[in-house]
């Protein structure tokens, strides 16, 4: 029998190089969109739409969606809120829909949603309820980390490997980039925190004061809720 | 004193999101395309030209220059011969000119030189000759790593991650990928061989009975050759 595949996509950059009719992706942005999507979905946010540009969001600004927009790291001006996980808690975003727009993330999602067979949204705190998920389907699985304005980081590559580690050699097949997230992984996961902190995401999150947001994103299996993607907008699945 | 800069990019298609009009750029493609470059250019090569197309390598069919293309592993049909090193000895390349295409590496050196302060080639047979030169210049570093057909892979990220350990923190600043590069190298250096052989690119060139050339691409330090991009061609610093 042939393994499924499983492959990391280490920037959305690289997508294209990639076949993934038949695969379910993966869109890990962990520091913080993919993070706080999932703790919003889990906290009863009806849905949240991710959009590419922030004026797509001011397309919803006669809705009553909940409008969130980051930019390097900053809510933008004007705008509810942007990607903080603690702007997700259950009594700001329960039964509300949300249109969001990242830095990286979202855009991943939009890239991602073009062919994919299907899109789904990972992070440290839904880790092991992404891979019980992706266990038992018979689908190929692209892991697509969001990087940094299109280049590698290390927290999505990290995260990767985490999943890729908890699927095993036995039943996938590896690209080159899921042994090497693996073994970052496998070298990090005892110290996660530490580990990132050398990240420039991590240290550019620090000089915004935002080490609780970081520490809160490391958190693992906080909820079993998977975000997917159903048309535009992402959904409890 | 702001400390020089030591980036990896981990594929050729990251390239543009690299500022490098003050950078040396260290092109990398391990098997085997820079391993044989610096071997043939050790054993007396006059020059090396990197095309990009095989079409551009026939141009020179009416020259006394030797012919060298490659594509998927194998030697392109009516030419001299590839990219394997043993066709890079003395008593075949002394004082000649060859003019060489392969799948990923002459793509990734005609790219770099667009824009670079400095394009040179390594490879782990002038490792640590590389190291010496870039600790003596005042320039930032970018390791270009080939890759395979524009996606990551593990040979080309580790021979970066054996600069970057040689560079040091105390000296330059990294990126993340020059983190995870170095990371991946300490991981894998004491067994080089092994770890490689779950590349892809290791796995396809076993099919091609080709070990012998990938055994040879890890000899460490076999000469202080340098070869650099001076015009279009590749010559002995």
């Amino acid at each position: 029998m042939n393994k499924r595949k499983i492959e990391v996509c280490l920037t959305p950059v690289l997508l294209p190089l990639y076949d993934i009719e038949n695969s379910i992706v993966v869109v890990i942005d962990i520091f913080r969109a993919t993070s706080s999507i999932c703790y919003g979905i889990a906290n009863g946010a009806e849905a949240i739409i991710p959009v590419a540009k922030v004026e797509d969001c001011l397309n919803y600004q006669q809705t009553d969606c909940l409008l969130a927009a980051e930019r390097d790291g900053k809510v933008v001006e004007g705008f509810d809120f942007g990607n903080s996980p603690f702007a997700y808690t259950e009594d700001k975003v329960k039964g509300k829909t949300i249109v969001l727009t990242t830095t990286n993330g979202t855009y991943a999602i939009s890239e991602s949603r073009k062919t994919a067979y299907q899109v789904i949204v990972g992070s440290f705190l839904n880790l092991d309820a992404i891979c019980n998920y992706l266990q038992k389907q018979d689908k190929d699985v692209l892991l697509l980390c969001a990087g940094w304005k299109n280049k590698f980081n290390l927290e999505d590559t990290l995260f990767a490997g985490a999943v890729v580690t908890q699927m095993g050699l036995d039943n996938f097949e590896y690209d080159d980039s899921a042994y090497a997230a693996e073994d970052l992984y496998l070298q990090a996961k005892d110290d996660l925190s530490g580990y990132t902190s050398k990240a420039s995401h991590g240290k550019r999150m620090q000089k915004l004061n935002l080490e609780k947001d970081i520490a809160f994103c490391l958190n693992h299996n906080l909820t079993n809720v998977i975000p997917v993607l159903v048309g535009d907008k992402l959904v409890k699945m």
